[in-house]
């Protein structure tokens, strides 16, 4: 039995405890376990936007001479700090949904003749459809291969859907909804032995556990910097292309944005070198440039700090939904193993929505997934053990309260 | 000849005059004559947007339930107060040239059998990226029709190259360099009676002409928050679609936000039913919560009354010009008969570029246009027709100071 006690001495000993007081809001009010839904907000955050409310207000249009570079400035920021990655290989901009079609529809141009997308049917939803929609647009098949509900994507399941005729497999590092992790490395490295190339969705996973972009080989990858990033409501997203495909992998939204040479204002389009030719239209600056606080703080704190933080994190609340919740029908629906495991934990329970809309009343934010989960998403950045321990403490007591409240109504 | 007094006269006749003032920035110093590229800041921006900070900060997740209704709320503001549209036909998300992408695949996917695009040299660059885009990925002829660089796209070349093949007309009502306004009911009436469907990018004309959507029978449309809606830097755009067709018009970037139940998380995407099915992924809220009390203010303001007053700005600048500059050198880009102008005047000159380089270190804000134009976009919202006139005069001032050193060198 882990005591509150105990975890409070974990917190005493964590060194990334200090991370917590960079952030503002009514943290220590509220027990908020969705950091991997909508991360909190840097105390940085509020100035930057300032700053950019007053280049548009005193500078006007000659702001842009320095707004045109953030994308590939915070993109540099995140390649280089948080995906194992180059400068020059991510750029940020327009939501992960549209970047999953940029990278999922360039990947498709470079394979001719292979007609078979894969994917994974615990894959976050948005990225299904998008290959819903190229697959119906160019008249291709796309597997959705079966993926065990707490585990995810079997090997083996991957391994018998490859073949020649495959041209991409798309996945989630972490399941969104089971925080299964996926071996990077091993499944890039099978993919690419059968000539398919690669699409990461490292939303989830971005921030919070190592994305080895660089040595797996992947091919692309798209992520979101609203969750575990903490870059604010909607922020735009990041597309990674590797450096030795940028020429070859092209992407369909062509965009001024994405011209080689943007203010010719030329007639035919030509796109740029690089990266940026995975740029479309003009950045939203406001929500851009709330990105780079948050990401800089996870860069501080170091990824694998964050995932240790993270496995010891969830691996409590696994122990404390053991003791507590199991014995009330709770399940555990994350892997156990936590090599295996994103940073967040997820418990099903017929009742689950009812559970978290009353532990949202009580001052604790989990997060519903339909039908039946509630997931808990501790932010190794800013989420102590007590916090952890406090918000299932909470569903024990509710369940308790419910049990006692049925046994009076027998 | 027109002089100052005129122009200040001209200002206390102004119905509008006291909109200025709703604005932030250093007006009275510099004079702005670039609201066609991006528009000044209204002095409510920065409280929207702190509110939007704010509720990140303090409710997280929970904040969405107000979030998730802003991109149909100011759609449906700017659709009933700027488009002469419906609620419910107009949806904020995405950059203008993403929507391009949508509205432009959307058409083409209703339109099977036909096989040409069509649209005019002198239309923005992004816009024919995109179509040159979808001309190749399949396989379809885009017709690229030779615009007059100063008057537009001529009737008489468009009807001559409409015929049965044609499934898509994709013009800008006011063009971006000479500012040329179309006829948008003659123009959509022609392409109807061809069966093509059209496309309408109000990007240079929301805000200061009348945009008659509803009237013009027009199918789609795609426009810009951050010109003459003073929408702040790269806010999201706007797209229309005709309630008639929403059912037909399908676009191919099938996100979660455009599904049609998008918390049930399923795996298979249904589109939304009505215009909530152009949305794709998550909205970057504090881009988009600041596009709100421009398009307010427009509203307010009546496009009427706006329309008039660009009418009579840029009437007073060409007088300007034929007096000034046209004797050194300049020759107007833009309609002289006001009907078939936007609220900005173009000027050629070959030294264009140095022009602009000297006006914006003298606190002149034009815009400048390779290879040899000075776009002059006077804000029907808050430029003053003194601004008008000095911003002009300096030029004359410069053109005055540069022949007598010319002469000099002589």
């Amino acid at each position: 039995m882990i005591t509150r006690q105990a975890a409070q001495q974990l917190d005493l000993e964590d060194p990334l405890a200090g991370f917590r007081s960079r952030f503002v809001g009514d943290a220590d009010q509220r027990l908020y376990m969705d950091g991997n839904s909508m991360g909190r907000q840097p105390k940085e955050a509020e100035a930057l936007v300032g700053e950019a409310l007053a280049a548009w207000r005193d500078q006007l249009i000659v702001a842009w001479r320095e707004w045109i570079r953030v994308p590939r400035r915070i993109g540099d920021l995140i390649a280089t700090s948080i995906l194992e990655a180059k400068a020059g290989e991510v750029i940020v901009g327009d939501s992960t949904s549209i970047n999953l079609y940029k990278a999922a529809a360039a990947a498709l141009g470079a394979q001719p003749g292979r007609r078979t997308l894969v994917t994974s049917d615990d894959n976050f939803p948005t990225d299904l459809y998008m290959l819903q929609s190229l697959a119906a647009q160019h008249s291709l098949e796309l597997k959705l291969l079966p993926a065990d509900p707490v585990h995810g994507l079997d090997s083996a399941v991957l391994r018998n859907a490859l073949g020649p005729e495959v041209a991409l497999v798309a996945l989630s590092q972490v399941a969104y909804r089971s925080g299964a992790l996926l071996d990077m490395k091993e499944i890039t490295r099978m993919a690419h032995a059968a000539g398919a190339l690669v699409l990461w969705d490292v939303s989830h996973s971005a921030g919070s556990v190592q994305v080895p972009l660089e040595a797996s080989g992947a091919d692309l990858a798209v992520g979101c910097t609203y969750k575990y990033l903490n870059g604010g409501p909607g922020a735009p997203s990041f597309v990674y292309v590797r450096q030795a495909q940028q020429a070859r992998l092209r992407q369909p939204l062509w965009g001024w944005f994405g011209h080689r040479e943007q203010f010719a204002m030329a007639n035919e389009f030509t796109p740029a070198e690089g990266i940026e030719s995975f740029l479309v239209g003009i950045p939203a600056i406001l929500s851009t440039v709330a990105i780079e606080p948050g990401v800089r703080y996870v860069a501080e704190a170091g990824i694998e700090r964050l995932q240790a933080k993270g496995q010891k994190l969830t691996e409590m609340m696994i122990a404390l939904s053991d003791e507590w919740l199991v014995p009330h029908g709770f399940s555990l629906a994350s892997p156990r193993a936590a090599a295996r495991r994103g940073s967040h934990v997820t418990l099903r329970h017929p009742r689950a929505k009812d559970f978290v809309r009353s532990l949202i009343a009580q001052g604790v934010t989990p997060d519903f997934r339909p039908p039946d989960m509630i997931r808990f998403g501790p932010a190794p950045l800013y989420t102590r053990f007590v916090d952890a321990w406090d918000a299932l403490h909470r569903l024990f007591t509710q369940t308790k309260e419910q049990a006692s409240g049925a046994k009076q109504l027998v």
